[in-house]
């Protein structure tokens, strides 16, 4: 069930860098939520790659095709089919990396575990299958739209250019305002400028992806395992590339004393509402109506254009050259991809809430 | 499903803080392990309350009671059904808080969510819960050893006192050696020294475990959703108090250059290996056979020895007092939930990859 | 995950015949429920043995306790947990089947396939498993309940003597008249005569439980591979003996044509509603709002007083000896089964139909 | 997950009767499992309508086209995403249905569970979703012939004219010699008869099918809720149309005593089997390395071309007239069906078979 996330409210991906098409199946979004093609192709045009000079030049168009489980542009309850025929397809290109480790890839590890892979741009451990998650996490971004629930990312650190979080959730028109996705001008033009140097040098940075949920009325997620920001984590950690979690105060915040940490009770216009939000939106695994905050760290991606030590099947050492199309920095496609996986978890815990008492 | 984890090796745990005991169910351990109850009791008493004088005061001798699935000292394949009854239950303690809500505890979230809750120790949201992790969890041990797998956690930060990572697996020995559980012992010595100063000023701190698991080998966890860090992270951020999850180099890393990051791998011994491990000995969701590293940050405990303002069920706002016994820091203790929850995750992810080719 | 049934309402039960108790956890019942103790204990008095003499004298209080999850005798959404302690273990019993394999048990399927397993009394395959069932199936009845819907089941068939179905719901009062729990008298008695019989014989009777569920709106079960009766049905056989099921008009109905299977509807005090139920309340996997109605079959149970051919674990003839308590029929004790799985199985979908629209 | 089937083999589906295409995902197929396509087609064609006088004349060529998950001919262990084009859609057929409910369809209880629906041709309902677990199974049964089981089906009765069990398995080539695809020629013209006499008369007929499993080892399937049985039966009647499920000797075993129904043990060639097989292959929920055979009862397809009483939306009486194109009797097609969920059940459970010791 590893290509499934949700219990209720789930998505389930298929498909590799280099076949056919990729896609994936919704399940359990509820029935009769008017549901747009063009919003999920919005998501998807914002991950998808060629989008401007900072990201790879390969080119998709990634467009959807809905297959099942909408009539009349209204959800039915059925499961939703949908398919991205892949498009730009070298497979030439790989043809060097056949039997050849590249470093921190998932070439070795999946040769370990399967024994037969499909080695053309990484096959099942690509990237590109991250663009299901965003056709299914903008299924799930209309759904919780008819609840209120705002989803909203955005890059707030490229390598150590960082934009500290306000506790105050960007528009979309903010983010999109340019070509990093960082909302403050001033700090996007300096993770640009590192950006683009990077891609000279032929090499790749890495950073993190703020997101900010409004509108979650108290009472989701649940206790013990499945905890709204354990979920989350999962949900985080499970895209290409990530390799920390921080929910609310986060790290910096473990390095406070408990009476500065807690958030203290206090009615505001006849809601019980917090004077900080150190606990990022969840207390106990459960929502308390606060906005819910947590930051999500890149490494840079393992792909460069420098040549790299390694081996091969046969245990020989081997130099990877360094060529092919590349992202020098994942962060400004992968908003999209972190709002997806919100939206997804979001969409599941709101659910399983109904089922609560 | 949230009282869960695991696919195949699952535990499921039940009970509250003031019940008459916690539990919980082990199921998919393998027939044929030898089970010794005392090496369960071990790592309970490593959890245990009352363990010295940096820990909460209250006592629980958390004795297990194993009903089924093991037979003539060994597992039959049955599920494994425990209890550990609750002892030290001053129920009277929490009359005060019936229909206050603690800041930054679960009262307020569980309130919303349930309507009817069992205010007596936090109920369901206490850490109590944790006892019953541990018990699965050093189930999940014993088998993992029977594969020739170790799973050894530290105390690696408490506030901002810190022990570098050195990419080394200490003993278990060398864990115990202190009341911290921190294996330098300046290093404990100075967090033994923050955290007395802590429970004088009636306050609590925070910080971080590293867990180091070795001897697993490559094609162990899933791609996609199931990565087996990503398993790795709601593991643990599903851990009372936990804030923040970092895989190998963490977020330290995604502040390099890919070209630093990358893991060269390189044949050593007929093996394949890597020179370095920023990836934490998982590539693509897949351990690649090198040491696997993490690191889990806690925040400090909100039940702290001070006065806060807060409110109760009618929106008044209230003074929550500062009093019962408490832990100053929980870290010392958690260690022995970090390995736990390790070990149930991987314990799970070592029966899933034999179904792989 | 073959220990638990459910998504949302779901039982997990652990425990062998002769361990020190069996039990289990049951997740997801909604917070609030008033939750009385002895419901629960009057249904697992309804399975125990040695209620009659037409039951194994085995003699077993089943004495219910409930360790979580309850608080002030209402559910709190918290798993519950409880335990029913073994009490009359005769372990010695067993010894003479050590080494050997009942027929049309399950002790040679368990040996094969875990190699190690607990002997005595069948250990995890034994029917003393149901216990568990009952409890769990009790506190989804009280659950269901208070959505109005009931669930009734009786014993409708012994070998071949059978009370037709007349498509009235008796009450537990008339199935609870005799100790058969057959509710017409007359049929009861002649099916009593037949167990006295095969008990003096040293033999065993099979039958049919029919089980009828009331009160249930249109609109639960989910389509495809989750439809209700597939739920329903899977439910039922996974009860120990059983050999068939059957929705609605059953096997006998896929004796007749179409145009007398299909239950026309019609308008009934505003309702929609059908002229017959051949359906047995389910269309497309999903309840109409009609009674639901389906028959277990059972066979003999396979411990029989009469002396059998087997071989042991070495592959030699051997001479299986009838001796030992057992039931004749297990059809009267196993009515309390069939409602409990039925409850199990309702309860769950009442939940997820929550979340359809 | 009502869409899926399957822990780690699995099989989750999509699509609608006339939306553009139906498909699904099989996960945790090993790798390295040669897959021709022609396989998964040929069980397709035997599924299609069309392909005699006996079925529906809708056309559909049923061409299967794989997405993913296979590599130069080889499965990768990655999902199999696979789609299935609709092509014969004549919506119109089924606007005179859109507020009406057909009697013993899905129309009424879709519309209260979902309140939005796809009407045309049953949507979501539509027995045309079995062309996906048709094609999942296909590859289920390429995984198990690796292993060296084998799944055959066949009709065993129409209405009442019936080929009794004689415990052999017959051949495909067998089970293919005539249209009815019952593999006795006699019997089969009877069936055909009565199938033609019933096509004449606008009506339908039901009956039963017969499935073989050969070349299982001994211990495959779970204990307690998760018993072979238990999976085998919630799969088949999961099968639209399906009234009844009997294990082994069935229903009529039930009618016998314990001393006759009873699978004595016997050693064959340093074997240990059964001298009677009444138990179907299966003991305690767990193969015994008998054959396993069970037997599926269809009722009458609800679709006639008959004029029937109903009610629309609104409660108004209405006549649904008999039109457009149908299946005078689903049992020869569904033959493929039947293989195809036992396929599935199976491949699962020798998957998980390997967790057990």
């Amino acid at each position: 069930m590893s290509n499934s996330i949700g219990r209720i409210f789930r998505l389930t991906t298929f498909g590799e860098s280099h076949g056919a098409a990729i896609g994936g199946i919704v399940e359990g979004c509820p029935a009769g939520v008017s549901l747009d093609l063009a919003e999920i192709q919005l998501d998807l045009d914002r991950r998808k790659p060629g989008q401007s000079h900072l990201t790879t030049q390969r080119k998709e168009s990634d467009t959807v095709q809905v297959l099942s489980g909408v009539f009349e542009d209204k959800t039915t309850g059925a499961p939703i089919g949908f398919i991205i025929p892949n498009e730009d397809q070298r497979s030439k290109d790989y043809s060097h990396i056949k039997d050849t480790f590249r470093p921190s890839h998932a070439d070795y590890t999946f040769d370990q575990k399967y024994g037969h892979r499909d080695y053309r741009g990484g096959g099942r451990s690509s990237a590109r299958e991250t663009a299901s998650r965003v056709a299914g996490g903008a299924i799930a971004r209309v759904f919780l739209k008819t609840l209120g629930v705002s989803v909203t990312a955005w890059v707030e650190r490229v390598k150590d250019v960082e934009l500290p979080f306000q506790h105050v959730a960007y528009t979309r028109e903010q983010v999109e305002s340019n070509l990093v996705r960082c909302p403050d001008a001033t700090v996007a033009a300096n993770m640009q400028q590192l950006i683009e140097q990077a891609r000279k040098e032929g090499d790749t940075l890495g950073g993190a992806i703020r997101c900010v949920i409004e509108g979650v009325s108290a009472g989701w997620g649940e206790p013990v395992f499945g905890k709204l920001h354990a979920e989350l984590a999962k949900a985080m950690v499970s895209i290409n590339a990530v390799k920390g979690f921080e929910i609310g105060s986060g790290i910096a915040g473990t390095k406070q004393a408990g009476s500065q940490q807690n958030d203290a009770f206090v009615q505001v216009d006849g809601e019980t509402s917090t004077t900080t939000n150190n606990s990022g939106g969840i207390q106990g695994g459960i929502s308390n109506g606060q906005q819910i905050h947590f930051s999500v760290a890149f490494k840079p991606v393992a792909t460069i254009m420098k040549d790299q030590q390694s081996v091969d099947k046969d245990g020989n050492a081997v130099e990877v050259k360094g060529k092919g199309r590349h992202d020098p920095c994942v962060l400004p496609r992968a908003v999209a991809i972190v709002e997806a996986m919100a939206a997804l978890v979001l969409a599941d815990a709101s659910l399983i809430a109904r089922t609560n008492k």
